[in-house]
Protein backbone atom coordinates (compact mmCIF):
# COMPACT_ATOMS: atom_id res chain seq x y z
CA UNK A 1 0.00 0.00 0.00
CA UNK A 2 1.44 2.90 -0.99
CA UNK A 3 -1.54 5.30 -0.39
CA UNK A 4 -4.01 5.70 2.65
CA UNK A 5 -7.85 5.01 1.66
CA UNK A 6 -9.76 8.10 2.21
CA UNK A 7 -12.65 8.02 4.91
CA UNK A 8 -14.43 9.57 6.76
CA UNK A 9 -11.57 10.15 9.36
CA UNK A 10 -8.50 11.01 7.31
CA UNK A 11 -10.68 13.36 4.71
CA UNK A 12 -9.33 16.61 4.52
CA UNK A 13 -12.40 18.71 4.88
CA UNK A 14 -11.32 22.26 3.98
CA UNK A 15 -9.44 23.02 0.76
CA UNK A 16 -8.99 19.45 -0.49
CA UNK A 17 -6.73 20.62 -3.11
CA UNK A 18 -4.27 21.03 -0.31
CA UNK A 19 -4.52 17.70 0.16
CA UNK A 20 -2.59 14.18 -0.15
CA UNK A 21 -3.07 10.46 1.28
CA UNK A 22 0.40 8.91 -0.46
CA UNK A 23 3.27 7.77 1.82
CA UNK A 24 5.39 9.63 0.06
CA UNK A 25 3.54 12.81 0.57
CA UNK A 26 3.34 12.09 4.12
CA UNK A 27 6.25 10.23 5.64
CA UNK A 28 8.89 13.07 4.75
CA UNK A 29 7.11 15.46 6.81
CA UNK A 30 7.05 12.80 9.62
CA UNK A 31 10.34 12.28 9.13
CA UNK A 32 11.85 16.09 8.82
CA UNK A 33 9.80 17.42 12.26
CA UNK A 34 11.43 17.05 15.63
CA UNK A 35 8.37 16.83 17.41
CA UNK A 36 4.91 15.88 17.09
CA UNK A 37 1.43 16.88 18.96
CA UNK A 38 -0.08 13.95 20.50
CA UNK A 39 -3.96 13.65 21.08
CA UNK A 40 -5.73 11.59 23.00
CA UNK A 41 -8.59 10.76 25.24
CA UNK A 42 -8.59 10.72 29.05
CA UNK A 43 -12.62 10.46 30.63
CA UNK A 44 -13.68 12.79 27.94
CA UNK A 45 -11.33 14.94 27.67
CA UNK A 46 -8.78 15.96 25.04
CA UNK A 47 -5.45 16.50 25.47
CA UNK A 48 -2.36 17.42 23.50
CA UNK A 49 0.98 16.90 24.46
CA UNK A 50 4.07 17.70 22.63
CA UNK A 51 6.81 14.67 22.18
CA UNK A 52 9.34 13.22 20.50
CA UNK A 53 8.95 10.32 17.86
CA UNK A 54 11.01 8.44 15.76
CA UNK A 55 9.16 6.42 12.54
CA UNK A 56 10.13 3.37 10.80
CA UNK A 57 7.74 2.37 7.86
CA UNK A 58 4.56 2.36 9.45
CA UNK A 59 5.52 2.63 12.70
CA UNK A 60 5.59 5.74 15.07
CA UNK A 61 7.63 5.42 18.06
CA UNK A 62 7.09 7.64 20.77
CA UNK A 63 8.67 7.18 24.50
CA UNK A 64 8.27 8.43 28.37
CA UNK A 65 8.07 7.67 31.93
CA UNK A 66 6.66 4.78 33.21
CA UNK A 67 3.89 7.10 34.95
CA UNK A 68 2.89 8.97 31.91
CA UNK A 69 -0.66 9.85 30.82
CA UNK A 70 0.12 9.65 27.48
CA UNK A 71 1.65 6.10 27.52
CA UNK A 72 -1.07 4.92 29.83
CA UNK A 73 -3.93 6.00 27.47
CA UNK A 74 -1.53 4.26 24.41
CA UNK A 75 -1.88 1.14 26.76
CA UNK A 76 -5.27 1.04 27.25
CA UNK A 77 -5.52 0.76 23.42
CA UNK A 78 -7.50 3.83 22.44
CA UNK A 79 -7.47 5.46 19.59
CA UNK A 80 -5.00 8.28 19.17
CA UNK A 81 -4.43 11.10 16.57
CA UNK A 82 -0.32 12.52 16.14
CA UNK A 83 0.40 15.75 14.41
CA UNK A 84 3.48 16.85 12.76
CA UNK A 85 3.39 20.61 11.45
CA UNK A 86 6.22 22.23 9.40
CA UNK A 87 5.71 25.91 9.25
CA UNK A 88 7.14 27.43 5.98
CA UNK A 89 6.01 31.05 5.67
CA UNK A 90 3.66 33.46 6.43
CA UNK A 91 1.55 34.24 3.23
CA UNK A 92 1.04 38.17 3.33
CA UNK A 93 -2.11 38.74 0.94
CA UNK A 94 -3.03 42.23 0.02
CA UNK A 95 -6.44 41.25 2.10
CA UNK A 96 -6.77 39.85 5.48
CA UNK A 97 -9.32 37.24 4.17
CA UNK A 98 -6.68 35.94 1.73
CA UNK A 99 -3.92 35.65 4.26
CA UNK A 100 -2.49 32.47 5.83
CA UNK A 101 0.81 30.38 5.98
CA UNK A 102 2.95 28.15 3.78
CA UNK A 103 3.33 24.97 6.03
CA UNK A 104 3.34 21.01 5.68
CA UNK A 105 1.30 19.02 7.80
CA UNK A 106 0.37 15.30 8.44
CA UNK A 107 -2.37 13.80 10.77
CA UNK A 108 -1.83 10.18 11.74
CA UNK A 109 -4.39 7.92 13.14
CA UNK A 110 -3.98 4.66 15.15
CA UNK A 111 -3.83 2.99 18.24
CA UNK A 112 -1.04 2.05 20.23
CA UNK A 113 0.69 -0.50 21.97
CA UNK A 114 3.11 -0.58 24.68
CA UNK A 115 6.58 -2.70 23.70
CA UNK A 116 7.55 -4.81 26.66
CA UNK A 117 10.74 -6.79 25.16
CA UNK A 118 13.82 -5.25 26.05
CA UNK A 119 15.48 -5.65 22.46
CA UNK A 120 12.27 -3.87 20.96
CA UNK A 121 12.77 -1.20 23.40
CA UNK A 122 16.25 -0.80 22.55
CA UNK A 123 15.87 -0.69 18.84
CA UNK A 124 12.63 1.94 19.06
CA UNK A 125 14.91 4.18 21.32
CA UNK A 126 18.08 3.79 18.64
CA UNK A 127 15.05 4.88 16.36
CA UNK A 128 13.93 8.15 17.81
CA UNK A 129 17.43 8.71 18.97
CA UNK A 130 18.94 8.53 15.05
CA UNK A 131 15.42 10.83 14.15
CA UNK A 132 16.64 13.66 16.24
CA UNK A 133 20.22 13.39 15.37
CA UNK A 134 21.88 11.06 12.84
CA UNK A 135 24.23 9.12 14.04
CA UNK A 136 23.92 9.84 17.71
CA UNK A 137 23.14 6.63 18.81
CA UNK A 138 26.68 5.00 18.34
CA UNK A 139 28.14 8.23 19.87
CA UNK A 140 26.05 8.37 23.37
CA UNK A 141 25.94 6.02 25.79
CA UNK A 142 23.37 3.66 24.99
CA UNK A 143 20.45 2.59 27.75
CA UNK A 144 21.59 0.32 30.82
CA UNK A 145 19.07 -2.39 31.81
CA UNK A 146 17.50 0.46 34.29
CA UNK A 147 17.14 3.12 32.63
CA UNK A 148 15.42 0.53 29.68
CA UNK A 149 13.34 -0.68 32.75
CA UNK A 150 12.01 2.83 33.54
CA UNK A 151 11.47 4.23 29.84
CA UNK A 152 8.08 3.06 28.40
CA UNK A 153 8.23 2.97 24.58
CA UNK A 154 4.51 2.90 22.70
CA UNK A 155 4.50 1.36 19.01
CA UNK A 156 1.64 2.70 17.08
CA UNK A 157 1.11 1.13 13.58
CA UNK A 158 -0.16 4.42 11.02
CA UNK A 159 -3.89 2.94 10.28
CA UNK A 160 -4.62 6.39 8.06
CA UNK A 161 -3.10 9.48 7.39
CA UNK A 162 -3.59 12.45 5.42
CA UNK A 163 -1.12 15.53 4.80
CA UNK A 164 -1.89 18.85 4.00
CA UNK A 165 0.41 21.25 2.27
CA UNK A 166 0.34 25.04 1.04
CA UNK A 167 3.06 26.53 -0.77
CA UNK A 168 3.55 29.48 -2.97
CA UNK A 169 2.73 33.23 -3.05
CA UNK A 170 -0.32 34.54 -1.77
CA UNK A 171 -3.41 34.21 -4.27
CA UNK A 172 -5.54 38.02 -3.62
CA UNK A 173 -8.80 38.66 -5.98
CA UNK A 174 -7.79 40.22 -9.17
CA UNK A 175 -9.36 43.88 -8.28
CA UNK A 176 -6.72 43.44 -5.12
CA UNK A 177 -4.06 43.48 -7.12
CA UNK A 178 -4.31 47.05 -7.93
CA UNK A 179 -4.36 48.12 -4.36
CA UNK A 180 -0.92 49.79 -2.99
CA UNK A 181 -0.50 47.09 -0.78
CA UNK A 182 2.46 44.57 -0.41
CA UNK A 183 1.98 40.97 -0.91
CA UNK A 184 4.01 37.99 -0.58
CA UNK A 185 5.84 35.94 1.82
CA UNK A 186 7.48 35.98 4.68
CA UNK A 187 9.78 32.71 4.35
CA UNK A 188 10.51 31.22 8.18
CA UNK A 189 12.43 27.84 9.36
CA UNK A 190 13.91 26.46 11.56
CA UNK A 191 17.68 28.04 12.35
CA UNK A 192 20.37 25.51 13.83
CA UNK A 193 22.86 27.69 15.05
CA UNK A 194 25.79 26.79 16.74
CA UNK A 195 26.43 23.70 18.82
CA UNK A 196 27.25 24.99 22.34
CA UNK A 197 29.10 22.51 24.87
CA UNK A 198 28.42 22.23 28.31
CA UNK A 199 31.24 23.27 30.80
CA UNK A 200 32.54 19.36 30.88
CA UNK A 201 33.30 18.17 27.94
CA UNK A 202 37.07 16.33 28.06
CA UNK A 203 39.78 17.96 25.80
CA UNK A 204 40.13 16.53 23.08
CA UNK A 205 36.61 15.30 22.34
CA UNK A 206 35.21 17.44 19.28
CA UNK A 207 31.94 18.75 17.96
CA UNK A 208 30.69 14.90 17.07
CA UNK A 209 29.40 14.03 13.52
CA UNK A 210 25.97 14.15 13.95
CA UNK A 211 25.66 17.68 14.72
CA UNK A 212 28.24 19.13 12.53
CA UNK A 213 26.40 20.14 9.44
CA UNK A 214 23.21 19.23 11.44
CA UNK A 215 20.04 20.05 9.10
CA UNK A 216 16.46 18.03 8.20
CA UNK B 1 -6.38 35.50 39.14
CA UNK B 2 -2.54 35.62 38.04
CA UNK B 3 -2.42 31.99 38.23
CA UNK B 4 -4.57 28.79 37.34
CA UNK B 5 -5.45 26.51 40.37
CA UNK B 6 -4.01 23.10 39.77
CA UNK B 7 -6.59 20.16 38.97
CA UNK B 8 -6.41 16.51 37.86
CA UNK B 9 -6.98 18.19 34.43
CA UNK B 10 -3.94 21.13 34.18
CA UNK B 11 -1.71 19.45 36.95
CA UNK B 12 2.09 18.44 34.80
CA UNK B 13 2.69 14.63 35.59
CA UNK B 14 6.42 14.48 34.32
CA UNK B 15 8.86 16.34 35.84
CA UNK B 16 6.80 18.86 37.93
CA UNK B 17 9.54 20.89 38.58
CA UNK B 18 9.53 21.79 34.91
CA UNK B 19 5.90 23.17 35.34
CA UNK B 20 4.41 26.42 36.04
CA UNK B 21 0.60 27.72 35.81
CA UNK B 22 0.58 31.43 36.26
CA UNK B 23 -0.15 33.50 33.62
CA UNK B 24 2.73 35.60 33.83
CA UNK B 25 4.57 32.21 32.57
CA UNK B 26 1.74 30.45 30.52
CA UNK B 27 0.80 33.45 28.03
CA UNK B 28 4.02 34.87 26.53
CA UNK B 29 4.29 31.50 24.98
CA UNK B 30 1.03 31.50 23.62
CA UNK B 31 1.68 35.09 22.32
CA UNK B 32 4.94 34.34 20.73
CA UNK B 33 3.69 30.68 18.93
CA UNK B 34 2.66 31.31 15.38
CA UNK B 35 0.43 28.54 15.51
CA UNK B 36 -1.11 26.18 18.18
CA UNK B 37 -2.65 22.81 18.02
CA UNK B 38 -6.07 22.11 19.02
CA UNK B 39 -7.51 18.86 20.18
CA UNK B 40 -10.99 17.98 20.06
CA UNK B 41 -12.64 14.55 20.13
CA UNK B 42 -15.43 13.93 17.41
CA UNK B 43 -17.21 10.76 18.29
CA UNK B 44 -14.61 8.85 20.36
CA UNK B 45 -12.17 10.13 17.84
CA UNK B 46 -9.73 12.66 19.24
CA UNK B 47 -8.02 15.07 16.72
CA UNK B 48 -4.86 17.52 16.70
CA UNK B 49 -5.37 20.26 13.88
CA UNK B 50 -2.36 22.75 13.40
CA UNK B 51 -3.89 26.34 13.24
CA UNK B 52 -3.36 30.15 13.83
CA UNK B 53 -4.90 32.00 16.28
CA UNK B 54 -4.82 35.12 18.63
CA UNK B 55 -5.11 35.51 22.28
CA UNK B 56 -6.61 39.05 24.11
CA UNK B 57 -6.64 38.70 28.35
CA UNK B 58 -7.76 35.22 28.88
CA UNK B 59 -9.56 34.58 25.45
CA UNK B 60 -8.31 32.76 22.62
CA UNK B 61 -9.23 33.19 19.19
CA UNK B 62 -9.01 30.43 16.76
CA UNK B 63 -10.81 31.01 12.57
CA UNK B 64 -11.90 28.89 10.19
CA UNK B 65 -14.18 28.29 7.30
CA UNK B 66 -18.27 27.50 8.20
CA UNK B 67 -18.02 24.03 7.17
CA UNK B 68 -14.59 22.95 9.07
CA UNK B 69 -14.74 19.67 11.47
CA UNK B 70 -13.02 22.01 14.18
CA UNK B 71 -15.59 25.08 14.09
CA UNK B 72 -18.32 22.60 14.19
CA UNK B 73 -17.00 20.71 16.99
CA UNK B 74 -16.35 24.26 19.08
CA UNK B 75 -19.81 25.28 18.31
CA UNK B 76 -21.45 22.43 19.75
CA UNK B 77 -19.57 23.02 23.44
CA UNK B 78 -17.36 20.36 23.41
CA UNK B 79 -14.31 20.61 25.94
CA UNK B 80 -11.24 21.48 23.86
CA UNK B 81 -6.93 21.17 24.79
CA UNK B 82 -4.84 23.76 22.48
CA UNK B 83 -1.05 23.14 22.34
CA UNK B 84 1.62 25.73 21.87
CA UNK B 85 4.62 24.30 21.45
CA UNK B 86 8.36 26.45 21.20
CA UNK B 87 11.64 24.35 20.70
CA UNK B 88 14.74 25.91 21.96
CA UNK B 89 16.85 23.27 21.34
CA UNK B 90 18.61 19.67 21.42
CA UNK B 91 19.42 18.82 24.38
CA UNK B 92 22.52 16.32 23.57
CA UNK B 93 23.45 14.48 26.60
CA UNK B 94 26.37 11.85 27.02
CA UNK B 95 23.56 8.94 27.48
CA UNK B 96 20.99 8.68 25.50
CA UNK B 97 18.35 8.33 28.41
CA UNK B 98 19.35 12.12 29.55
CA UNK B 99 18.94 13.40 26.21
CA UNK B 100 15.88 15.98 25.63
CA UNK B 101 15.06 19.20 24.10
CA UNK B 102 14.92 22.55 25.61
CA UNK B 103 11.61 23.50 24.86
CA UNK B 104 8.65 25.65 26.02
CA UNK B 105 4.89 24.53 25.88
CA UNK B 106 1.61 25.63 26.83
CA UNK B 107 -1.29 23.56 27.69
CA UNK B 108 -4.90 25.26 27.70
CA UNK B 109 -8.27 23.94 28.21
CA UNK B 110 -11.80 25.35 27.88
CA UNK B 111 -14.89 25.39 26.22
CA UNK B 112 -15.45 27.11 22.64
CA UNK B 113 -18.24 29.67 21.54
CA UNK B 114 -18.60 30.70 17.93
CA UNK B 115 -19.15 34.43 17.58
CA UNK B 116 -22.06 35.62 15.51
CA UNK B 117 -22.14 39.42 16.17
CA UNK B 118 -20.01 41.24 13.17
CA UNK B 119 -18.15 43.55 14.92
CA UNK B 120 -17.02 40.80 17.61
CA UNK B 121 -15.93 38.58 14.99
CA UNK B 122 -14.32 41.63 13.06
CA UNK B 123 -12.58 42.25 16.14
CA UNK B 124 -11.35 39.02 16.73
CA UNK B 125 -9.51 38.78 13.12
CA UNK B 126 -8.07 41.48 14.22
CA UNK B 127 -6.59 40.36 16.85
CA UNK B 128 -5.40 37.36 14.79
CA UNK B 129 -4.06 39.66 12.27
CA UNK B 130 -1.73 41.33 14.81
CA UNK B 131 -0.94 38.34 16.51
CA UNK B 132 0.77 36.87 13.25
CA UNK B 133 2.07 40.41 12.26
CA UNK B 134 2.19 43.69 14.38
CA UNK B 135 0.50 46.48 12.26
CA UNK B 136 -0.98 44.12 9.16
CA UNK B 137 -4.44 44.84 10.14
CA UNK B 138 -4.22 48.39 9.23
CA UNK B 139 -1.72 48.31 6.27
CA UNK B 140 -4.13 45.03 5.01
CA UNK B 141 -7.60 45.38 3.18
CA UNK B 142 -10.13 44.23 5.96
CA UNK B 143 -12.53 42.27 5.46
CA UNK B 144 -16.40 42.77 3.63
CA UNK B 145 -18.88 41.98 4.82
CA UNK B 146 -19.19 38.77 2.45
CA UNK B 147 -15.99 37.40 3.69
CA UNK B 148 -16.77 38.21 7.47
CA UNK B 149 -19.75 35.86 6.82
CA UNK B 150 -17.92 33.32 5.33
CA UNK B 151 -15.36 32.89 8.21
CA UNK B 152 -16.58 31.23 11.38
CA UNK B 153 -14.79 32.87 14.46
CA UNK B 154 -14.46 30.69 17.95
CA UNK B 155 -13.95 32.77 21.48
CA UNK B 156 -12.42 30.20 23.83
CA UNK B 157 -12.24 31.41 27.37
CA UNK B 158 -8.71 29.94 28.98
CA UNK B 159 -10.21 28.03 32.17
CA UNK B 160 -7.42 26.07 33.02
CA UNK B 161 -3.49 25.95 31.44
CA UNK B 162 -0.19 24.94 32.75
CA UNK B 163 3.19 25.53 31.27
CA UNK B 164 6.40 23.48 30.85
CA UNK B 165 10.08 24.47 30.23
CA UNK B 166 13.05 22.87 29.85
CA UNK B 167 16.19 25.19 29.59
CA UNK B 168 20.14 24.63 29.87
CA UNK B 169 22.75 22.26 29.31
CA UNK B 170 22.26 18.58 29.48
CA UNK B 171 22.04 16.99 33.09
CA UNK B 172 24.05 14.06 32.95
CA UNK B 173 24.72 11.40 35.59
CA UNK B 174 28.01 12.47 37.54
CA UNK B 175 30.10 9.33 35.88
CA UNK B 176 29.07 9.83 32.52
CA UNK B 177 30.93 13.48 32.91
CA UNK B 178 34.34 11.47 32.46
CA UNK B 179 33.36 9.75 29.10
CA UNK B 180 35.04 10.91 26.23
CA UNK B 181 31.52 11.81 24.95
CA UNK B 182 30.51 15.67 23.99
CA UNK B 183 27.93 16.73 25.95
CA UNK B 184 25.63 20.14 25.57
CA UNK B 185 23.08 21.81 23.24
CA UNK B 186 21.97 22.56 19.38
CA UNK B 187 20.44 25.55 19.67
CA UNK B 188 17.74 26.11 17.43
CA UNK B 189 15.34 29.08 16.85
CA UNK B 190 12.48 29.89 13.79
CA UNK B 191 14.82 32.08 11.37
CA UNK B 192 12.79 34.64 9.71
CA UNK B 193 13.98 35.36 6.17
CA UNK B 194 13.87 37.90 3.83
CA UNK B 195 10.54 39.28 2.63
CA UNK B 196 10.02 37.65 -0.79
CA UNK B 197 7.46 40.13 -3.03
CA UNK B 198 5.07 38.16 -5.41
CA UNK B 199 5.40 39.69 -8.49
CA UNK B 200 2.47 41.76 -8.33
CA UNK B 201 3.33 44.04 -6.04
CA UNK B 202 2.73 48.00 -7.20
CA UNK B 203 5.87 50.16 -8.05
CA UNK B 204 7.00 52.47 -5.02
CA UNK B 205 5.20 49.87 -2.76
CA UNK B 206 8.09 48.95 -0.27
CA UNK B 207 7.98 46.12 2.39
CA UNK B 208 5.78 47.01 4.91
CA UNK B 209 6.44 47.63 9.16
CA UNK B 210 4.93 44.52 9.82
CA UNK B 211 6.99 42.43 7.94
CA UNK B 212 10.71 45.16 8.35
CA UNK B 213 12.64 43.64 11.39
CA UNK B 214 10.04 41.05 12.09
CA UNK B 215 10.69 39.11 14.91
CA UNK B 216 8.54 37.54 17.83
Amino acid sequence: MTAFPVTARNRVRRLPARSAYDKAAIYPIIDEALICHVGFVDEGQPFVIPTIHGRQEDTLFLHGAKASRLLKVVQSGQPVCITFTLLDGLVMARSVFHSSMNYRSAVVFGVGRVLEDPAQKLHALAVITEHVARGRWQEARQPTEQELNATAIAALTIESASAKVRSGPPVDDEEDYALPIWGGVLPLRQQVMEPAADGRVKEGVAVPASLRHYHR
